[in-house]
């Protein structure tokens, strides 16, 4: 389902204010109530020792991906803070890109769980590397 | 234990070999039998949405501390791969730099178990911002 | 898909040698190629301290479930060890009963990765009340 | 430190309610502030298919000796929820009892950090089997 524009204009903004996102060339490229997707290229500065994406890069979008997800479904004047990720690695992550799909299994008014999935594009096709499942802390602005 | 000048120089090469570090700025600044610490500035590239360091740069740090403690057992012609790791974040990462001290729980054949964990610094004050625990899988390279 | 008779025989003659799974009241209710669901009633003897389900509970079906699940893709010599489960918490375990499907993410030589939910079952009404992400470890018997 | 006979006579309330310590045959054994420890015999209903302890008794004493380390930290009115826990198995649960030693690595006032150690204990020697890091959550019963 659609977010109303000044939730997505709230979330757009927190995307942009992380500067990390932007070292890592990575895109806010989906969102719905629930949903999220950012992508990333796979950079010369982004590969661990073997030459693959870098673990971390693939926490990075995971971990964004879910807590966007999570926002999706907060009130204008909250925010979310992860408390909590697990990642399980299933694949090395060789191609062009990654992309990352989060989202809420159980949202909650006090803690948020969800889930993502990244997956390495290579020739256009996907490959699922890893499974992330965390917790969101909704926190009050005002 | 001090570790044997072979694989002390295995591990600065494969440290080396992640352009992941260099993005982040990340230095290689201890390694014993077991143990392994990473510093990294907060860069103003390697920020979340309130302007501290983020969760990416603080999972970087100690998956790659963790991972270095366990490869500084094993022996030359073996590699870890990371398979799973969870972070639970304790506190936002104000400062100047952040510190990831990895070291082996339990080493294995099959799976090294690990914990890392990451310290903000301000003003020359530790503060434990972050507690990773993981697993890593020996490699035979040979 | 079905599984072939022997491999149904050695997953149900492993069941029945946990004798917690006895003393839980727990039955393996389904089992298909990586897929597998085990439930048990909430007894008298299996609560927490306000009176719901023990997450014990929980998480003993849903790691057996997700075993399960592993060892009906594996050939008949082998057996499993979970090395790591990590258990999101969503909801109270309220009811009856509770039932775990575990199932195989990502099948592994090595490694198996998999997930099991957690349902409590009151009224004939399932509730999500867990959600397992976990590591299982072939080990070859002969 | 010392915790309050209030806080403490709680606590002792709490663990007798809970119906599947007794199942496990499992006794609260030490409690000062942030430390628990419980331990519980590994009975000839608590196995698993190889005739070891069964990881769910594991789990539970890790679990609950991390959620009453909170609690002894928490005002009298309070209670505790594991909200996610991760269990990393060792070594197999090999002898005649399991002792978990729980402790708060990171106290607050909406999540508490926790650390369990889980050890086999087998003719009076300790080996370390299980690492439980988690999530507890404080809920304000009045």
């Amino acid at each position: 389902m659609q977010i109303s524009p000044l939730i997505e204009q709230k979330i757009r903004a927190s995307f942009a204010a992380q500067t990390m996102m932007q070292t890592l060339g990575a895109t806010l490229d989906h969102l719905e109530q629930g949903i999220a997707e950012i992508s990333a290229p796979i950079l010369p500065g982004s590969l661990q020792q073997q030459g693959f994406a870098h673990a971390a890069l693939t926490f990075a979008i995971g971990d964004s991906a879910a807590g966007y997800a999570s926002l999706s479904l907060m009130p204008e004047d909250h925010e979310v803070l992860t408390t909590e990720m697990k990642i399980n690695l299933l694949a090395p992550g060789k191609g062009d890109r990654l992309v990352a799909r989060g989202r809420v299994i159980k949202p909650g008014r006090r803690l948020v769980i969800v889930q993502s999935d990244v997956f390495a594009v290579a020739e256009g096709q996907e490959r699922h590397i890893a499974l992330l499942t965390g917790t969101m802390m909704p926190v009050c602005l005002t």
